[in-house]
């Protein structure tokens, strides 16, 4: 199963494609200059997004859900990103699964406090990486990825009578 | 000069099409079921905005400025909606005109705390029509691409040294 991890964000935008067994088929990040048009940034996170999918054909895609708390109107332009990001995903009939940032540290590491260090250490150690992907943005979203790809192991190995990774 | 007009939203987004001289070319509400999934209903979304600008080939998108103060997940949610409208608009090379709800309301009425009927009044006797569009989504629509006609006719005749709507 290929699964796309997705990092949103307006400025930067992660993004990571691996395979079963921790194979990293690609990753990277979509920047869109924060002094451009809006609709321009819109529009180039989409071509990307739908280069990516065209690209890596991935069977679903796996989001962190972002919360904020006070900031509404940043949670509006986030919004707006994942809006592009979700439809390009419907348009290929691509299922999404969201991740709270908390379900991705345990997953990883087991732990809800891990540091970004740890993490990467983690998924350094899973892909076997010297070192974690850059930007920080790909880091997270070979995360989210990795989370996905963890609980649906564990749910099919769950649904077989055998024991999914803790 | 052709008008799009949009009142962003979830359940019910509201649009309306309108020409030079208080001509109304058409309007409407895309209607998003609450027990659809998410992102079907984006895509529906984005499926008929771009219907509506295949058949109205409008020039400017004006759509209402939504302010919320205190819910971030209602923000991020309309957010992905207005991403998809946003993103359409970009694919035709449409620019987009944000009014907030006080500039329609001084724009149609002369007086930024006029009632939703006062509105409706006004639309009605600028357009001739008897009563005001129905859903409310469509005759919202409808004002803020009036209110950016307004401006725009303002602004063309203080360019030109007359005298714009006030």
């Amino acid at each position: 199963m290929r699964i796309l991890g997705i990092d949103p964000g307006f400025g930067k935008l992660g993004w990571a494609v691996i395979d079963d067994g921790f194979k990293l088929a690609g990753c990277g990040a979509i920047v869109t200059g924060p002094g451009g048009d809006f609709q321009e940034r819109l529009l180039a996170i989409y071509r990307e997004i739908e280069a990516i999918l065209d690209r890596f054909a991935p069977a679903v895609l796996a989001m962190e859900r972002l919360y904020f708390s006070k900031n509404a109107t940043t949670a509006m332009d986030v919004g707006k990103c994942i809006g592009v990001v979700l439809l390009c995903a419907a348009k290929k009939g691509l299922p999404c699964a969201e991740y709270t940032p908390l379900q991705v540290k345990r997953s990883l590491t087991g732990c809800g406090k891990s540091t970004k260090r740890q993490m990467q250490i983690m998924t350094g150690k899973l892909y076997g990486m010297k070192k974690p992907p850059s930007p920080d943005d790909a880091a997270d979203a070979l995360a989210v990825a990795t989370c996905h790809y963890l609980a649906s192991s564990s749910a099919a190995a769950a649904a077989i009578g055998g024991m999914g990774p803790r």
